[in-house]
């Protein structure tokens, strides 16, 4: 059997990832579908407006085969190291092919860009320090960087899905793994668009909607597949609620508020002194959106921001994050659901596959999983008590079949 | 000008006080009540159900001249690190005597008792090791130490005024106070009593109440000083709330549950282990009563739990504790409050006062003020996010006047 890989966050499942789903399979000839997703946080440092249980039941059932999980400390990281953890996973999972959607859509203008870095990689990286140096972020100094070699032909470098994609690439093509990258053109809405129009919208613009108002499920139906829309209300009768950032502000004031300035430091993504805006700041504000806005600096990005609040509210230390750097090979693969097909396909792979299957949370577990653990639990404290401890059960239930 | 100084929680301020500093004028001849008062945590770990400005207000309306702040580190702890505290401050403010309430009522009966023990001290050490060893909480090894020693015509140390005065003599005479001790027996209700009966009703028995049921001030009326009453009908207005343990449970299982057991065994109070029933528990509790009720042994009481529980809270290390045995004398004394009176003493006795004056917090701080912000953020972390902010900003108000 024949597996595509997907990097997916799924959130939530809507028409344009089925689309992706069925460009994934006609350009790769797969007859299955394996996606690795991100669990409750997600790579721009948010929770999940449902969780990983719903979403993978949701994407099961409208065409992916497998789904495994994207630790928590591979996921809610820098495209980079998101990339670098996904793109392993997959590869270990057995994939030929992965397929991830881009604004570029033509894959010759990915590894084009790839060449083009390398060839020139002493100017590229001398650009990129010294924009840094002058304070700008990350995805701005690489722009700088990118043109100062004067890659022209390759692709947009300032838009999104086009960094990830390339980041994929560079996974790929540095730890020199058997996968052949494929991108697909996005279709419709950009990224970020807010705005919803016809049956494929962006997962920001459903979120905002279902976030904006009460009952908003009618209002999204027509770009979600009826699973999502299952999902979205069964999680919401169980749950009590869909997750936004909103609702962890009373538990992150409270723990920033008790840390000391040092203790701030040790957290993962808290650098450069940010820890004295986070501290100054948190007197003044009195939600997430203006704490953030306050903090925010040319160098450090709304999305930066974000994710170091993840860390802190899931108490990620710089230390946990450094040990990552030993692991060469993915230490398990947490398999949180699949189709008979999946299933049959992973059996298929059993013998090539060195990692261990986990379907659920360990005692002494390997530190990734504990980081996923910890995740877990600062993903659901905002629930009420009795929900709180109903819903963790999951993390100790069968992988989901569909 | 001639000071009595009260060691006080007032939690909340009721009649019992006010009798309390009667009696304390009486025999003491004093013309001005110095109060050293813990702040928003309490000695058996608990919030007060009011904060220690409007207790503050209601006791220098009924007799009392100045309230000084005992230091967090100091007001949590077990009964002979608290007295220390509390005795060095009202010592350092310069107070002639220090008059408790106790169950014995007989000062004779203490020096008795302080005497048979240093006496015997090799005796009550030993016999005092190896009740803890068998998994005594202290309270009672104490008992059976004191037992052994013969020392029947002393008081009763299992009556828990009868202990905390105990500690009272042990910080006078050990540190070798030129202060003098008096007692006067406490009236009616015991301490844990939590029925009311009559004018005077145990601060136990009116929490209960206040706590039991919506507009319950009224049945509590006949038990505090008009003060009182406006004092907690005009917090609950600004706050939203009276303070109890079950408010804070969602904070405190977030924490726990997203705590390493290495991190909380650095947590003061956190030793021989119970982190690991804390941990165990926390997945299965869904109250704070529940969770303490699960980790109590014979040797952890509920006290010490809700004790460690509020270290917890408020990020309080082992290694800040240890810190302060380095203090001789109190770094500094926190103002809360003060009648004409209470100001002129203070006024009186500003040159043998070595401690400076403090009446906000401070920027870079003395470690224990440090710990009484994190103890005071910790406190309205349970508020909505504006009422939070409003009520913080009592911490750099001029003291109360009155």
């Amino acid at each position: 059997m024949n597996a595509c890989g997907l990097i997916v966050e799924y959130n939530p499942f809507h028409n344009g990832h089925v689309y992706h789903i069925e460009a994934a399979k006609k350009t790769s000839g797969a007859d299955c579908i394996v996606a690795v997703m991100s669990g409750n946080f997600l790579q721009r440092g948010e929770p999940a407006i449902i969780d990983k249980y719903s979403r993978t039941r949701a994407a099961l059932q409208s065409g992916v085969d497998l789904v495994i999980e994207l630790p928590y400390l591979y996921a809610v990281q820098n495209s980079d190291i998101f990339a670098r953890g996904a793109v392993s996973i997959l590869h270990e999972a057995g994939v030929s092919t992965i397929c991830f959607g881009s604004e570029s859509g033509e894959i010759s203008n990915f590894k084009e860009s790839y060449r083009a870095i390398q060839k020139n990689k002493a100017t590229y990286d001398t650009e990129l320090a010294a924009r840094l140096d002058e304070g700008l972020s990350f995805p701005e100094a690489n722009k700088y960087a990118y043109r100062a070699i004067g890659a022209s032909s390759g692709i947009d470098l300032t838009k999104p899905n086009n960094i990830l994609g390339f980041s994929y690439i560079k996974a790929i093509y540095e730890q020199m793994l058997p996968v052949d990258p494929l991108t697909i053109k996005r279709k419709n809405n950009q990224f970020h668009d807010t705005t919803l129009t016809g049956n494929i919208a962006s997962a920001t613009s459903i979120r905002k909607q279902l976030l904006s108002e009460k009952n908003s499920l009618s209002s999204i139906q027509q770009t979600i597949p009826e699973g999502t829309e299952e999902g979205l209300q069964h999680y919401q009768q169980t749950a009590g609620m869909w997750h936004e950032w909103e609702l962890y502000f009373p538990l992150l004031h409270y723990r920033v508020l008790t840390m000391s300035e040092g203790e701030l430091r040790e957290i993962h993504g808290v650098d450069e002194g940010i820890e004295h805006r986070i501290k100054k700041f948190a007197k003044e504000a009195t939600s997430m959106y203006e704490w953030i806005q306050l903090i925010k600096t040319k160098r450090y990005t709304w999305t930066r921001i974000q994710r170091l609040f993840t860390h802190i509210l899931t108490n990620t230390k710089k230390r946990q994050v450094a040990s990552l750097k030993q692991e060469k090979t993915p230490p398990y693969l947490r398999i949180l659901g699949f189709t008979k097909k999946g299933q049959t396909f992973l059996k298929s792979k059993r013998e090539d596959i060195t990692a261990p299957f986990i379907f659920s949370l360990k005692k002494n577990a390997h530190p990734l999983l504990a980081a996923d653990e910890r995740a877990v639990r600062a993903y659901y404290s905002v629930l009420a008590p009795h929900r709180r401890k109903q819903l963790f059960q999951q993390e100790f239930s069968p992988p989901i079949q569909v």
